[in-house]
């Protein structure tokens, strides 16, 4: 079966799916986007990606080119149509195809372009068995990356050089030695019985999976302190993961030379996933 | 006659010309450009650009579709099949198209689009008598902006927020108060004599028209100093202008509420832009 995507209101075999060269998306990644992660044919957190992809819009002056009732609908025929079980869909939304020129198009219609693909939970249970391994990196981005938008060559750049340094993901650290995040995820570590994240300011991107995770976490009276933590903070953890749409929760059992607790995955790292997964009902 | 660009090594009519919606420039602004000056069917700088672009393409990684020969061959087409006397070239390069995901796809070909339009010269001398006013905004870009790289909704949004207060570009401020440089061009202002530019550090993109015209004007031995300035500095200015490969150099009159000299262009802008053209051999 191909694989079907949808572009400003119809339906493509994916390698036919294309857009514009003046796109706006393409020439200024002037744009935004969210991931869904669909568990057992179930959309994860659909009202909280959709909200903050509004949030996205409303910060970079984007109207949707669709009535918000109408995601939901697009969406469930993508999963539909791709027969998707578990995965995930990625949807992205920009300025629209115009003559270059640095300044906002007048009447042009916002590109809407969405895809599904399928994953294996299966896999994700198998790697957070394994946990991953961080590679810090300088966190080179502009100043709001709290709003979710296209321009990822920094992150793009972080995530390769943890890659090409035999690790999975990397944290980027600000001007001041603390931790802001993942290259697509938050980041968390447990002192003793502290769980600590960063707190969710224009330095990061406040994920779903993370504020989710946060109220499931509650419910069970697990203390969580939302401050900024460094290098020497991670030379104290037990614990350490990442959070994300894609990753849920895994483990974190590296970052640079530092192993995290005895390296491998740690106790609270179970309940946590277990906690995530119990909350968003799909256990 | 239609519009012609290049894409992928075939040149389609504009409208049709098209990019997999998985370009890596429409997801990550994963990719570099450069846009060429065309004055009376001369390329402008062109050994300067294509340098910059090899330098860009090297920061990032990646590699060009084509050999370096084949560049003055595709745009020199694209002049032609587009009857462009005076105009402009516009190029960039992606990492490709490749399942999304934030590392390098491998042997994945870069994408490469060209695109060419005209632009009356008339029209530029007419504004350069008029000038162009200034709107200062936060400068809120990530730390590698020596790189054009495609992450442009920063500038972007310092030029629209220009638009929105009556101004055509942006001076965009650092953290210390000084200008970086405007959304798309190089900041100059001339206090007495002295001619004062942004140094060409990480914190700027090094304009190839701002060191066509550092070098014209060392010939004319007039005294620049590269050196950062700030808002006091510009309410000293006797006159001030910005320099960019789309509008060559161009005269500020006002920056927000200040009026620059006698809020009319100034003798030396003129000058400097003869010295600019007659450089360029087009004068």
């Amino acid at each position: 079966m191909s694989k079907i995507s949808y572009v400003n209101g119809a339906y493509f075999n994916h390698k036919d799916a294309s857009v514009n060269i003046e796109d706006r998306g393409y020439q200024f990644a002037d744009g935004v986007y969210e991931v869904f992660a669909v568990l057992n044919k179930r959309i994860v957190d659909f009202d909280a990606h959709l909200n903050r992809l509004y949030r996205s819009l409303n910060e970079i002056s984007l109207k949707s080119p669709i009535v918000k009732e109408a995601y939901l609908f697009h969406i469930k025929n993508l999963i539909r149509k791709n027969n998707v079980k578990d995965g995930l869909i990625y949807l992205q939304i920009s300025r629209g195809v115009a003559q270059r020129d640095f300044k906002f198009p007048t009447n042009t219609k916002p590109s809407l372009v969405i895809t599904a693909k399928s994953i294996s939970i299966e896999n994700y249970h198998t790697n957070f068995d394994t946990g991953i391994k961080i590679k810090t990196t300088e966190d080179l981005r502009w100043k709001r990356v709290d709003i979710k938008t296209l321009n990822l060559l920094p992150p793009v750049l972080a995530k390769q050089k943890a890659i090409e340094n035999d690790c999975e993901e990397a944290w980027m650290i600000d001007a001041e030695g603390y931790v802001t995040e993942g290259s697509s995820s938050n980041a968390w570590i447990l002192i003793k019985d502290e769980l600590i994240t960063t707190p969710a300011t224009t330095s990061i991107l406040n994920g779903i999976t993370r504020t989710s995770l946060i109220k499931a976490l509650k419910k069970k009276n697990i203390k969580l302190k939302e401050r900024r933590f460094n290098k020497k903070d991670i030379q104290n953890a037990d614990e350490a993961f990442i959070t994300s749409a894609t990753q849920f929760v895994m483990p974190v059992v590296k970052v640079d030379k530092t192993k995290i607790g005895n390296g491998k995955v740690g106790k609270y790292a179970y309940m946590f996933k277990d906690a995530y997964m119990e909350a968003i009902q799909l256990k």
